[in-house]
């Protein structure tokens, strides 16, 4: 049987799994990461480990293609790690497809995880039927992956999909990517414990230091008033920046993903509630909002996905 | 030769022309639009003129397609015009597609006349060298086009492209689209014109009432302070939606068309200058910004181009 390697690359650990054409992982593992590592002491222990998996659970199937997920731009050629991936910045203008392609002598793509994500969800997950979606993956931050006319679309040089930098309040917060009022100062799992935390203090609770942005969904999940008006929040600036997104790219879903989307309807209701206020009620009509199956398998699914559908090109 | 027929359908005019492969108009004409009409008594005489046309100026030529560009929003696939249409009443929920069609026995195929602009401009124009851009037309609306790894990007039913009603300021202006805020509503030839005599008022002048946007655009154009300053405005709102758009989609290019975009650098170096401000710097880098090139033959070429590129796929 054909097998693709997905692997993910996180800031602490690289996922690894060994997956079918049909979207079933066969086998699994991962890689604790030091990210003040060289590109080398990275990517070889990745390498090896995914040797032994290979080894230990699949010695007579075949590796066709390698499909790697990692933050920031890269280059749709080369694979080249462009920028916007300081957590790990031995990885900054290198390419891991390159080492991994030539190690394994298969076809290797690197793309970005939530364009990964995307091309997961397209193949295994919530946009199997759809012919155009975008999710965003809320989570520390916010990333973005678009499947237009049925493929997943990259752009010019492989950079689309940074819904997390549409511009929601443009006098709005100073972002990371030096502009302003980008979405994901507003509704990004960071965003989100920060509002809480506010709004607590401000009702004249005094927050828990240790509180997570898991633990906001949670409390909003269980019933907490100032927990769900926090989602709230966030997700009617999610139904800005989706309606904008409806107006000019007529979609037919909005998908959710990322750790923030296990909190579910307490958050898409309300983006489905404000939607109708940010676009053409024509573009609106008929729109799914919904959240994202593969979760935790996003990352290897998704970068198995995405490789998959570039082999087959 | 085989000819594409170009109709492009104003609130007044209809115009129509012959046009062949390389994008050379063959023979044109236009036909005076009641608006008031009923559908029959709009499409019938475009339908008698066009039949004139071919007899007179190429009767020896084949006709293998009709295009046609319309406001608002049109189904990808029947060619009716769902809405968005106001200024041509008689239009709505009709299929100006199927009619000449049928009556001309070709494939015919309707299109939003911005998205049609914007295949002008790939086949013929300012994006023939390009793989990605926007389009966006500044007249008395903003519209928009989408060219997607080197394909006119349509959208689930045939409505993306709607870059003028993208919300850039989320506190802002209602618009008749609904919602508040949109790029229209800030950088279109009405909004030009009515900021342009508000400075006016405001340094102690009194607006002649006769001014056009052409009129703004054209004291610009010879130095007027406070008309460059309104253009100055416009493409920093031009510049703000440009940039989500990047951040969202990698494009190439942005190009500007329509009438305002006659204004040439005095409203390009704004948006150039300010574009930095609102995208990511790997993302804005190498990105041109340019004013369209096919001009008053836009309407026609875009309707052309769009039924070729359909014809043949």
């Amino acid at each position: 049987m054909e097998l693709a390697a997905g692997i993910d690359f996180g800031g602490t650990f690289a996922k690894i799994g060994l997956v079918e054409r049909s979207g079933r992982i066969r086998a699994r593992t991962q890689v604790a990461m030091d990210a003040r590592e060289s590109f080398e002491g990275i990517v070889r222990p990745v390498a090896e480990t995914l040797r032994g998996l290979i080894a230990k659970e699949a010695p007579a199937e075949r590796l066709v293609t390698i499909g790697i997920g990692t933050p920031g731009f890269i280059d749709k050629t080369e694979g080249v790690l462009i920028g916007g991936c300081e957590n790990i910045p031995a990885l900054q203008k290198r390419s891991v497809q390159q080492y991994l392609g030539r190690t394994f002598d298969v076809p290797a793509f690197a793309e970005n995880d939530a364009t990964s994500a995307a091309a997961g969800e397209l193949a295994f997950g919530a946009g199997r039927s759809l012919s155009s979606f975008v999710l965003i993956t809320v989570g520390t931050a916010i990333g973005g992956g678009l499947v237009l006319d049925g493929k997943v679309y990259r752009g010019w040089r492989g950079f689309a999909g940074e819904i997390g930098h549409l511009c929601v309040n443009r006098d709005g917060l100073w972002c990371n990517c030096g502009s302003r009022g980008c979405l994901e100062q507003y509704a990004s799992g960071t965003a989100i414990l920060r509002v809480y935390t506010e709004k607590l203090r401000k009702r004249g609770e005094n927050p828990d230091s240790s509180l997570t942005t898991r633990g906001v969904v949670d409390r909003a999940s269980a019933g907490d008033t100032c927990a769900r008006d926090t989602l709230e929040e966030a997700g009617m600036w999610i139904a800005q920046a989706f309606g904008s997104l409806l107006n000019v790219l007529d979609l037919e879903a909005c998908i959710v993903g990322g750790g923030v989307s296990e909190a579910g309807e307490v958050l898409l209701e309300p983006i489905r509630r404000h939607l109708p206020d940010h676009c053409w009620p024509q573009i609106g009509n008929g729109v799914s909002v919904r959240i994202a199956e593969l979760r935790n398998d996003a990352g290897i699914l998704g970068a198995a996905a995405q490789a998959f559908e570039r082999l087959t090109r």
